[in-house]
């Protein structure tokens, strides 16, 4: 089993105001954590941030400070002025932003077949599209093929920083394209494991007392009750844990037993 | 008009492993978003932790610092072990966690309720259910008219703390009853203003231009185009300015003016 100290983790920072302010409700930061805690990486925080590129670099260096494995940015990487994450980026980390021309062809290539597609009146680069293949110096280029910007992964020592876009069909199909088989083959050996049982008992403050004394025993194991409102006869428990594929299964099975007995224990006090 | 420096901030703290995992989405953030962003106060960061004192106290106490004048925390306040959120906050404030009669008085209220009603097995307080009532000294309680966890408010100094809880219907009740008429007496004065206009140009690294010049003359007015895809001919451009009521028209019509005029010069060169 891997204790906490030691299995990795992730910071994510979405970037945007329209994110601040309401208008626009962040659901790629539940799409990547989902995926990540599949493979094992737990998502120890996530920022959301202005489109500022002091902020982006402050949360950036702080996830390094901590040691984060990973830190997933997702937005700003568009053309108009407020889109400054690749500078916050390269503040962060401490390199130039350089025109990179792998990004610069792919670029190119995106406005080609959009104009030839008929979605945009000409196909020439402007100042604003250009912006697009400015990436920090060192940085792996990644696909965009539902928009036009395209992201970065960079390699910083231990820590590995994607930059993403933030229409949510673009960031999906680059983090399925170009970036979760590259983290299984980093983080692979452990997994996921997951059990939801049904308990007897409603009231969730009885289950909470099983499940304090059961933790003591099982302290990677996550046990949450899944509360639904009160009245509904009984309660579902989540229990996960990250472990190997030889130990996750045992390790589930116990841990549901142990809760069970305390339960029991409880109920004919 | 209010400048970024002087005009009020809000800090969003959601409290919650599931929220980190993917297993829940955050909504609350976005519900609260709006709301402050209608009475003019901006919400500079959102930060997802998961149940971890340290980790909450330690977002608490850098608000502060940074001279926020809203913390609103959500999550956290239930009866199992692992809802720290109220001891998180005493924490970071540095005072100490007590049994607050009101809210205790509130508890024995609700659960009498929920008995009646058969949605609980026994009206006795439990140890569990009596955590519940633990709020930092000082504390104003919040009531919960949908679950049971009261929330609170807490003066420090400047800033105000408000910590609700998670279940969004519970959130948004205690937010619709118990927050928004205490802020906007104490925000009152500016109020969000906004227009959407469309313009002819559907391409956003061309509206990126204009809009970069028409930001140099008016700063505090968030001008923001809606990209929606390529292809659908024209585009959408929100404009947004906080400001008291009786300039609040007349700068968005100057923004929307200058906007206009700009877009028509590149379009003409």
């Amino acid at each position: 089993m891997m204790s906490k100290t030691t299995s990795p983790f992730a910071v994510l920072i979405p970037i945007g105001k329209e994110l601040l302010n309401g208008r626009v409700l962040d659901t790629n930061s539940q799409f990547i954590a989902k995926k990540l805690w599949e493979i094992g990486v737990e998502v120890r925080r996530i920022v959301i941030v202005p489109d500022d590129c002091h902020d982006i670099a402050q949360e950036i260096k702080r996830a390094k400070r901590e040691g984060a494995s990973l830190i997933i940015t997702t937005g700003g990487l568009g053309p108009t002025p407020d889109d400054v994450t690749m500078m916050g980026v390269a503040d962060a980390i401490g390199r130039k932003l350089v025109e990179n021309q792998q990004a610069l062809q792919h670029v190119v290539s995106r406005y080609e077949t959009l104009f030839e597609q008929g979605k945009v009146d000409f196909r020439e680069l402007t100042k604003e599209r250009r912006k697009m293949a400015f990436l920090p110096e060192g940085a792996v280029v990644l696909k965009n093929d539902v928009g036009t910007a395209p992201g970065a992964k960079i390699v910083w020592g231990k820590t590995w920083v994607y930059v993403l876009p933030g229409v949510p069909s673009e960031m999906k199909s680059m983090f399925d394209g170009e970036v979760i088989e590259d983290l299984k083959r980093r983080f692979g050996g452990a997994r996921l494991f997951r059990l939801k049982i049904r308990v007897q008992e409603r009231d969730e403050s009885v289950v909470a007392r099983a499940i304090k004394k059961v933790q003591q025993s099982f302290k990677d194991v996550l046990i949450k009750p899944e509360p639904k409102g009160f009245g509904l006869g009984g309660m579902t428990v989540n229990i996960e844990v990250v472990a190997s594929e030889e130990e996750g299964e045992a390790i589930l099975e116990k841990a549901s037993k142990a809760l069970q007995e305390a339960l029991d224990g409880f109920l004919s006090e």
